[in-house]
């Protein structure tokens, strides 16, 4: 086998880090499974999260490990998890707790279509994207 | 509003590209819902899929820019297109021509699952793993 099938046919979990230390994580909703949010994970992110069954997170803008609704208490309870052929993306299937994944008070992060087949300037349509939860009543609640 | 919610409110297409010129772009299958592959897109990507209806990548090992299925023959027709909250990633939902997105012959490159809820060394699981195409006739049929 060549290096790269020996990656693609390895039963050794082996995450290829990029150059700031991170895979990306694709979260989708176990019951319906609608793509909620994209996000990154560090070794210790992953970590917590194979161990917790908990997803863990890491931002990119905060430089800050995170767990999944540690102020909203929307966690992401994880069903499932998958590794992609050359392990740079995990794929967890979730149970979302509470309203919605997304932090403008959606379900999902991806409440915007593009329309497609045209050229030119493209104006973005909303689409499922009613607010599932208050974000007030979420995160000022202290 | 802020300027982060002027972003995620907007109906304006302005992708955040990272350091490198790309967002990540996640497909998942039209029909069943299935992940099928994470990959990368630049302006160019983004363009030329939006104009035409079909995916287009780019490659960060090669360098390249290259249309899905351009050297085995499976295409990824988009149905739908989305961007999320940050425009830093876009979904795509496609009809997968041919019997799979993944080059090693899977439907989905994720067709391994990281047991849960353990410590210490993870053994991986294939899951959904049989093989949809023979890599040898799609790829040296020349």
């Amino acid at each position: 086998m060549s290096a790269n099938s020996e990656i693609e046919e390895s039963l050794v979990l082996a995450p290829k880090f990029d150059a700031d230390g991170l895979v990306t994580c694709i979260a989708t909703d176990a019951g319906s499974g609608e793509l909620l949010m994209v996000a990154h994970m560090n070794a210790e992110a992953l970590r917590r999260t194979i161990e917790t069954g908990e997803a863990w997170y890491f931002s990119r803008s905060r430089k800050a490990l995170w767990k999944k609704g540690e102020s909203s208490g929307h966690i992401q309870r994880v069903v499932e998890m998958r590794v992609d052929c050359d392990q740079d993306a995990v794929w967890i299937k979730v149970e979302q707790q509470g309203a919605g994944a997304c932090h403008t008070g959606r379900r999902s992060c991806f409440y915007r279509a593009v329309p497609l087949r045209q050229t030119g300037a493209v104006a973005l349509e909303f689409r499922d994207a009613e607010k599932a939860f208050d974000l007030r009543a979420v995160y000022d609640r202290k």
